[in-house]
């Protein structure tokens, strides 16, 4: 699988900039980037040390294509473990391609995508999860999916699943002695401490495997939808839970997000919001399709907002309000409400007290707040945020965010359980040995000690190229 | 208007990629670099060598930011001749911002537009027009911009000026002299030598002058409008000029141009096809509104290409097309005219023999093609070529493609012609010596030898930031 070919690609985002960058990997990287670049000092750049930058031009026969710098990193200290160089240009499009092609025409071939950290795995110089860690920091968008990306690659995950492993393997050798002495019935595995390890990898097991839930939702944003009338404010809500993050944001330019309106993260965590009609009661046909959609988008989100307008409350009765209520329970019993008072500058306290009564049931939460006059939306954040378990997050433990370890881990404690049965059972040490390698199995294919070119393909080819 | 203070600024674009750089100038730079940085080895960036690079992490207190490669520059050895800290981090938005509020939290302030360039030119590192080929270079996409850029960026430009600048300079001290021994009515400066430098400068900066209606046409692409009904073959016809261009392109992955079907550079030139309706005699108001919008497209267009369908020339009569073909000439007269008669297959050689005779007329160029079969595509390409004057490109002369520029270098001939009118006329040393200096001052401005902030105010803000 390990190639000595010399790669090349775009290591920044395609279009134009101040700068880009262009990575060659291999072997050859340096003696290729030193046939086409002409330092200003007439250095050789194959003579010259790791870790150094150099000035010059990239030059294809007698016509100059830019001005650059060349970064020299020599294997295995490099991001791949190869030979590498680095070439700094200009940022347009059409010098990136010259420069590209012309490394091309010198022995270099185009990367696929991700092969660059593939090639760090395959040197050693990552594991599996942590190379899957790089990808997922280059995609993270907010705090808490950064942050565990981060710990990912810094091998908090792969640490956590090697040291199980490890134990684990511990006991296999045992028991695979056992089968070697089978006539004589000997015991070298002691079976209470064989069983407190396996009680402990199940409750390890059992707890990444329940982080995946409170992962998954880090990665992918929490969706939330707004059940509201067109006129409830709900356009005035976004602005006024945004305010904080985009003035922070907008303090860089050409760093805005685009679709501001509908993704916010709050607290580090990111909201979904799905904007929907409402489900006002009606005989009109046209209404009655819009509640029928009103239920598909709640239907998709994990958390209810329902937007009121206390001026609604005034005139329309709060039994109507009431019923409406219970139908969206009735439908979802199992997710969370929280019902949103807007414009409560305009209610009496007697009013805002009789709402409360009427309104706050069992799995329901209220809050009163003025979108306008940004009076409650700390309170609304925070009841947003509870809805998430970010316990895991905050007291940095690991939590599982790829669908490939979600899978591997609830296989692994398929094993573990069985063969905690066949501990129970007295299953003979053969069989039990079986059940033991298959959890090895699954362990290794986490943090890639065992792996095959398919689930590599399947990995990698989810990177960007470049990377 | 030099500062003292460290600047900071997304260097590569915006967006998700593998790598991002930021980019840090000023006499603190290293040291706030430094502030934020964990060195893998520990090592302290201040006491780094320049042009070397560094493993470590950006940490925010306790908080990890990203795994990062520390570039370092000591001034004057940097690009903006300041100290310079370049951190390659991961790609994500996320991170960019975060790196860049901690940088700025540490006592770096956002850069402005061009602002890294505008310290090179501050710092002696480039003159102005050198400075101003940089964002032309960035903003390149086809090979004839590229090379202009290139040359302009090493100092062809500034040195043609330069010399030019010196020689006039050399000339104006000497009638300086005369001023201080004026009632001695002597002549230190040679009338006869100083009339043919004033030739020679005239003669350049004529040059000059002109090459700016090339350069324009190089920055900006040409502009052809295609005049035919829509089953001509038009895209045929495009995807047949593209090919080869194309097959280049889609090489590498993430290159490719996304409005291909109308923007092609061909022998390294750029070329814009503007779709027209045709300008078919009609009686409906509909198709003559159609009509009126074809000659607006072909009034902003510099070459006109009429495409025609052999087959209606089979059915509608040749002299339909002659009709069409000379409204198009009396309505622009002075505009290059080429008429393309595609599917030539279908034609028999007779017939072919007759529409030459019948059509080619004084400036209208004709061109038999078969766009499906790909016959006659490279000579069309020649034809769209010989119209454009790319003698001084070939020639490696230099190129006027700033507007700055030609219009300082417009100011100086009139300032020079003012002068050699003097001279002519015997005007006295002292109103010659103020056209001299006024010729002199426009020189300045090119290179940057005289300026203002205002001026370097409009040179900069059209900078992209990061640059």
């Amino acid at each position: 699988m390990l190639n000595n070919d010399s790669i090349v690609a775009l290591a920044t985002p395609s279009g134009a900039g101040a700068i880009a960058i262009i990575r060659i990997s291999g072997q050859e990287a340096i003696r290729i980037a030193n046939a086409v670049f002409k330092s200003i000092k007439n250095k050789d750049l194959t003579t010259q040390k790791t870790h150094t930058l150099h000035l010059g031009h990239i030059v294809d026969g007698a016509k100059t294509l830019d001005q650059v710098l060349v970064s020299i990193f020599k294997g295995p200290n490099s991001y791949t473990g190869e030979n590498t160089v680095e070439i700094s240009c200009h940022g347009s499009t059409y010098i990136q391609q010259q420069i590209i092609q012309l490394l091309l025409r010198n022995g270099c071939r185009m990367a696929d995508a991700g092969e660059f950290t593939l090639r760090a795995f395959l040197n050693g110089k990552l594991d599996l999860s942590q190379a899957e860690a790089v990808a997922d920091l280059i995609s993270s968008d907010n705090e808490a999916s950064h942050q565990i990306a981060m710990q990912q690659m810094r091998g908090g995950f792969s640490n956590e699943i090697a040291k199980l492993r490890e134990e684990l393997l511990n006991f296999a050798s045992l028991i695979e002695l056992e089968l070697d002495f089978a006539e004589e019935d000997v015991e070298f595995a002691d079976r209470s401490q064989f069983n407190e390890l396996l009680n402990r990898i199940e409750f390890v097991l059992k707890r990444l495997i329940d982080s995946f839930a409170v992962g998954n939702v880090i990665k992918n944003g929490i969706p939330v939808a707004i059940v509201g009338e067109p006129n409830v404010g709900k356009s005035t809500l976004l602005n006024a839970l945004l305010n904080e993050e985009r003035a922070i944001v907008s303090d860089i330019a050409g760093t805005t997000r685009d679709t501001i309106e509908d993704e916010l993260v709050i607290g580090g965590i990111g909201f979904r919001f799905i904007d929907t009609a409402g489900i006002r009661e009606t005989k009109d046909i046209v209404e009655s399709i819009g509640i029928k959609k009103t239920f598909e988008k709640i239907e998709q989100a994990q958390v209810v907002l329902y937007l009121v307008d206390s001026y609604e409350l005034s005139v329309v009765s709060l039994e109507a309000l009431k019923i409406e209520i219970e139908k969206i329970k009735n439908q979802f019993p199992l997710k969370p409400l929280l019902i949103v008072i807007n414009k409560m500058d305009l209610l009496s306290a007697e009013k805002i007290n009789l709402i409360e009564t009427q309104l706050t049931t069992h799995n329901t939460q209220l809050q009163f707040i003025s979108a306008k006059n940004k009076v409650g939306i700390n309170e609304l954040k925070n009841q947003l945020l509870s809805f998430v378990n970010t316990g895991a997050l905050r007291n940095n433990e690991t939590i599982v965010t790829n669908t490939r370890h979600y899978d591997s881990l609830l296989k692994a404690l398929n094993e573990i359980q069985k063969v905690k049965y066949g501990l129970e059972t007295n299953l003979s040490s053969d069989l039990m040995a079986l059940d033991i390698k298959e959890a090895l199995y699954q362990f290794g294919t986490i943090t890639g000690q065992v792996t095959n070119d398919e689930l590599l393909g399947n990995i990698f080819a989810n990177f960007c190229i470049g990377k």
